[in-house]
């Protein structure tokens, strides 16, 4: 193998949900980070999102509270909204003599992938210039009050939010599977009981899986992630919210 | 604005069609580059994505021609198909007394959004190492396809391919809207006809836009994306595949 660079640097990375409250994040600093990002790759290069930027301490409360009040969320501050945007292509084509063609589940998707990765390429570089960063899956959880706090039009949903701020301490790496469960070889390779019981066993045994056993009155770490986290009910509401966004 | 670094470099980053075909890619490089980038942030550390590597000539040339035969797929000495996967999670969840509740839209959703995040994370890596990358969206246009020939069984649905390999010639930077358009402070603010026109001006002038618009006999650059390359009948197959792939 020839010599990789930065494996050691982004193998700890972690993310943040403290801030530092003394030290602000600047208008031109998120500017210069977010043109960068723009660079990422995205589909035909139509760039299918848009991301607002929240700052206002009620709005900002606002948007905390719809992300459950999370500590990220609260304690951020400023609270970044990436959206899916099929709309500004529809209008260009509009005012261009088209008609677009993404206005269904294919669009908005794509829309929604190249937000994404929009997102994840701003997180690197906010990282790489000191920040910290907490996605919040949660934008989704509560669609209809995203779109009605940001004013989101037909044609822009919300799909990752993201606390950005200095951080208040050093971010923690958290675990993760063995490379060997996640990439496979030619052709996906089902799992055996064996292969997902060794996969999951380093996660399983961590000090502080125990903990959250034993809090949540549970048998065993799968069933705090399935019964307590990610129960099925919330995921029901997701699928509900998503389907009638993404139709 | 404090000092910055690394704008410059993602600034002018770009994807890569054409790759040197007689340097190989190791496989300890992918497995280095991927193991650090799965530790990309993910939703609730669940890690819902598996990616399948493919190098079997036989193979590739299928997955090429899934790929509408693109270049950039053809010739790539490697290509991955990252993949949300809610099938591992809820395996796990089987063998420890626990039922999984992402086995819908709302779950495989999530699991999208994270693969792509994971995919992004990766060709960042990659591209700090000197290889050049190529996501291919069009492994959702083929989605039963990619199943088929990957093997993926129910609850792994391939979301993005990456052609990967070392650069045949150096990435062009290719243009991007102004920030002002897709950066949005504090509310969402709709686009007045003007404000689209402005917006797209500069790629509307590109020298190779007048090329794209005569070879395709349209009157204008929108009517280049909205009928050839991205036309509704595409995006409606599109939404069909997806709808049943998320259900």
């Amino acid at each position: 193998m020839s010599e990789l660079i930065e494996i050691a640097r982004y193998s700890r990375r972690g993310s943040v949900r403290r801030f530092d409250s003394t030290r602000p994040v600047e208008d031109s600093t998120l500017d210069a980070l977010l043109a960068a990002s723009a660079h990422a790759p995205n589909t035909g290069n139509m760039q299918l999102y848009s991301v607002v930027v929240t700052r206002e301490p009620e709005l900002k409360a606002r948007l905390a509270q719809l992300h459950f009040g999370q500590p990220a969320a609260t304690g951020a501050p400023v609270l970044l909204t990436f959206c899916a945007d099929v709309r500004r292509f529809a209008h260009w084509c509009k005012v261009r003599k088209a008609q677009s063609g993404l206005d269904n589940l294919g669009g908005k998707f794509t829309a929604a992938t190249d937000a994404a990765i929009f997102a994840q390429q701003f997180v690197t570089l906010a990282e790489l210039n000191g920040l910290g960063t907490c996605f919040l899956g949660t934008a989704t959880y509560n669609l209809e009050g995203f779109c009605e706090a940001l004013g989101l039009p037909e044609g822009v949903i919300p799909v990752l939010g993201l606390a950005v701020g200095y951080p208040a301490a050093e971010a923690v790496p958290s675990d993760r599977l063995p490379l060997d469960v996640i990439r496979h070889r030619e052709r996906f390779l089902d799992y055996t009981d064996e292969a997902i019981e060794a996969a999951y066993s380093e996660k399983e045994n961590l000090p502080e899986s125990a903990g959250f056993i034993a809090e949540n009155g549970k048998e065993t770490l799968a069933q705090v992630y399935a019964e307590v986290r990610y129960p099925k009910t919330l995921n029901e509401g997701l699928s509900e919210a998503l389907a009638k966004a993404f139709e």
